[in-house]
């Protein structure tokens, strides 16, 4: 597995409640776009949704094992409040990014900060299902970079 | 299902343990009760109490399809740390009322912070096993008013 | 005199203005409708509204010569001001609620801070009139478990 | 009654005393100032100076049936410290403008925080009586837009 | 009048509620007691408590026309809100003492701001009764310096 | 030049954008109105708006030997955030008034902070253009004030 | 013109200096890059860099008589202190990203304040000069989604 | 069971990975010689690790009925988060200390608030596996003091 | 020893420097007349002043041992930044005043924190050397009241 | 000299004075204890107890000069207010362990600071003399893996 | 050019105006004092006023090509306000020293912080002309220690 | 004696420790090196460092009568803790500034409160012994202008 995307509590909603507000599109959807994007440059994608930050940092720890050379996170409510979140991905010390899908500086304040922000390798906020390609594109450079090295 | 009682962490221990302090209740006391309630003016009541805050994020999520109108919840020590269940809430889109047994103004000042409060209908706090009534006849209010439309 | 109900300022106000926001009952409404209650059970139930803070005082003041086993109050504006008051509650020790027409931690950040909670049995706070009710009941339960004794 | 003049705490002894500080007109001779100005152009004009909060409240709750279609009002150290003068303005719905006749920003830190401004048409600081004039002028602006309407 | 005595809301239960707390002594003992202290040096003094925030001002703003030479005053609750009662003790100048019956550094923390006691000569604060006689002393003494003068 | 009045980045939008907001008056419009005022009463009137600071910093260093007796700001964003300006204005040491069209304290908390009012002679906030006419007086009463010495 | 891109105050070091840090692109590798990706999708695409926050901001008011349909801005150190060049971009009104090439929330404190943030369609910060065309593709699909209306 | 040793989440990486940060020794090393050492006193050891905070209260609420007499806890990432955790503690009312590995006064500033240390017994940060041990050590000093009563 | 005077760093300068500022009193002036005071009503009376914490800190170890039943202390300098002091104090268990010849709230900020207040029977500021007069009053009231005892 | 003992100020009453509260052992009978168990292993151990700042920097300076391999300090009250002991230990670059008697973070506010936690090696809170035990440990511990280098 | 000066916003009023507060001397006084300084140890010397950051952050950027060696700067307002000058001088890379002629400590709170105290090799506050000199005695043995390597 | 040189805690270890940090000057070095420059313009110069607070003060009060015409300090430590430093220097009525060899803007937070840069004439920090030579040079310019007058 070459890029592993997380998504946080709540997001197995996507699409089915408020469309007006979230979009139409399905975690599904959005999934097997991405999927389709990193098998066209020859990389594996693997994704879960969990609503357990327990099942959630047991798959950073498995991404080792399984190869994972960057992750991609939507760490959704826990973005604000999961330390042990955090430390899981300290711990395996894979390059990642942090993506939300709305801007969550237009929020409530408590959105404002972030336990991921100062170790990601960068922040996408506010964009919608295109933030999740801008991180995938980000991804994507970031393993052909240490395949060149 | 009309009504949805959720209760936090810890809450399992109610009646069993420190009973000068939490009363001698204990949650299946108070839930026949609250069932009997409910029942006598022709609405379902149904209850769980859990300490995983994915569990307690299912129900809320289930409770669209399970046709709830309204969730009372004390979500105990998640009240000060939980937006994940926050979100959940706020994403079924179901009124709903905030209950905790104690005051939580006499206590230690992280109690004094909620992240429900200002999404909820009402907080009632301090009135013990009472305060459940309270939301349920606020709930039942709240049903009557919306058949009536 | 066995409950007494103090409403701060601005509460003469209910009903007459504002009906979307504040319903279309007065306050004479409320009372007779508590009064009722109260004399139900065979309590004797008195009610000021004053403008004043030093009205206000001399009530709670008064209230340990009357005879008054609990008291219920919306102290409307005087919550996040009132020292004067929360001092005249304390001085007579006679239990009360504290109880607010709307949801007070939906509105300005102002509102957040009470006098009052931290001494009282219970706050009741989003519920409208009913939240009235939910307190004359626990003064109720109040008044029974102090004459059982 | 078209436009009521409030004066908070204090402000009776105006002219009487300080005159360094606060120059020799007293409250008298601005208000006979003021009155002819709204005559001038058709508009009635009423005064009120209390040091008393409730009666503040009172004069604006009769506002309403008494026709006034603007007020302005200095609350002094009311400024700072009255939500329930604040309430009572937003209760009536009247528009009005909050004056100074000091510059607040050169004093205390404590006078920098008004319950008024944030709900006021606009905030005239610092100009003496010519503060009060200013005022009136807005209010002859904003009735003779109602009237236009 | 030489010194005015004024002290603020709840005080006139001083002795007949709460022995244990604030002693047996009630405000007319302390006050007689003070008067022949005066009395003795020659000097007259005069006692008002109220609740009322609007009438202490007023007797604050009497004291110029009174001749009253210093004030004692122990604002009690309105220590820490009312800037009212401070504008009013600014504006007619006089020297004063700011009392205290308990030590207000032992209580809640609202009550270490005092509106008070940056403008004061001086602050005494947890002796009791005992504190008012102090201050007495002080106006003694400021009142025969004013008189070497 | 006797008063001049200075407007500060953006404000050269006015009235040809967002109409519904800011009123259809351009600054010309405003400041030939400004004119003829100043005119009448024989003072002489100059304006100036500007995008840079740098530039504004110039017209208040110039203003000395222009012969400026009062001057007329609205720092617009550079309210909050430009202490070069204030030190401009404080080292030329003519009396000014600060004007803002909107109410800013209706707006974002930092438009709260402003690096002008604690040294200016007053605060005129929310008016809209009447605002620089109440400016204007003001500065007209200080001149004659001035000449009267 | 379609897309505008702006650059604020010591960008134009880019690719010249710290080549280590920032990389050995210079701005002008990299607005060649982002004119032809907007070409290729028929769009015209114009870039300024300027350390002058009067500058950029006339850029942005010329933005509306240049037909300018998205804004992709890297204000760089004025996204801490620029309230004036917030002011600008809401007064045209146009939809806008902030890009960042470094993580802003790995570094100083008070990098992690934006005046921006707040009001842009989205952040990204972190992924370098990729990040631009991240912001490119978000302005293609908005432009895109506007003339599908 | 007399001692309880819980560990937190990411604590199962414990000696696999980053051994030049946390030592070569595994949770199984630690918790062996732990065993080892109550043995020798004649005290039963029983040891869990889990990155669910819900099973963590479930070992807490069993507690009791195990008998056991003192709690060793290292809560990672839950130090600074869970309330729940605490609660659970609380509720059981057995004794226990808060050991962490690093010295967490030397990392991150949000790592220096705790949930614990103000109800632990004691805290031991920073020695690393040896701090289980000192815990150890005086887990057996209090029951030995138990005991002895 | 009945009463124990203590003095901070910098009192030794009393009287002798700064005449117009703190009087022209010398702190022997101050002592003899204080122990005359005492000896009338039988008690015997110490004084120490010392710009040293530990020799400060040694004077209140010692007071037990010496049967001092009351201290007056005026901590200066180190009212602010001693808790060794407090400490002292907290551990010898004798009752104290606290006494500041200046009115510390009319003073720097720092000035208003004090690691004695709160732990005091009462202080006392800004009377000058009467000050101290006020506190040995209060000794002899409590050593009577201990002897009544 | 291997191991250095330093206690702040107070510490030398312990035992004699409040048994109750900190036990019955003095100083004494703890560092002939540690002695003992640090001769055991072949270390020379030394203690100082002062109440004086300067004499604690003055046995730190002096450590390097007499070999000291690890500190134990308890600087009590210091520990909260002495920078100048913070510079000295980080002087001297040796490793040192802060302990405290009581748990520092269930007292005062002021006491959840510490001047050393950031630069120790350790913390041990809260566990009485028990905790000099753990610190002796953890330095004989350091210095027997000092020695295998 | 081995020496720059730059001075920021107003500082070309030096001398010219409040000579009573900034002394008599000119700016161009003072640089030609510094020049000859310079020179006299076989240096050259430059030196910019400007009102306007962009134009300062030019000098600094010319400063690589200009091979200057060290940089003396006085940010006036800009000291409190301007990371745009910050960054550009962090990204040239040149040593520098921050002078105020006055001392930035006794006036308003706003001038405590310093957006270049931190990446300064040090700081001259209030020495007036003088603290230039030190600040070119800094860079001279700089300079001349960079030349010995 | 003219000028005095005070240097507090831990600066005897100057030149013998961390002669990478600090430089391999030794606290003698620089002193002799000063007392030339002094001598050469005809003043006397006298320097004490010294850990010990209650000392520092002693060597302040007696400046008086030794004549002591400037202070030079580098309080180390104390900067940041010692109230009764800056007592004693107000005390004295002597002109004096404050020396720190490092930048302490580059340090921890709690270096940057200093209790004499608003009461010195002026700081200089981080010239390293440099910074010396400059308080010594501010010192004679001040002598010599006192003499002139």
């Amino acid at each position: 597995m070459d890029v592993l995307l997380l998504n946080g509590p709540n997001l197995n909603l996507l699409g089915s409640r408020e469309p007006d507000y979230y979009g139409t599109q399905t975690l599904d959807d959005i999934t097997s776009n991405l999927t389709k994007i990193a098998n066209n440059v020859g990389l594996t994608f693997e994704h879960h949704q969990d609503n357990s930050e327990a099942k959630l940092i047991k798959y950073i720890h498995n991404a080792v094992d399984n190869g994972v050379q960057y992750i991609i996170i939507n760490p959704a409510a826990f973005t604000h409040t999961s330390i042990a979140l955090r430390d899981a991905i300290l711990a395996v010390g894979i390059e990642f990014s942090e993506v939300h899908l709305s801007n969550i500086y237009k929020r409530e304040n408590f959105r404002k900060q972030s336990y991921f922000s100062d170790i990601a390798q960068g922040i996408i906020s506010g964009f919608g299902p295109q933030g999740y390609e801008f991180a995938l594109q980000a991804a994507i450079q970031h393993i052909q970079q240490l395949e060149r090295l």
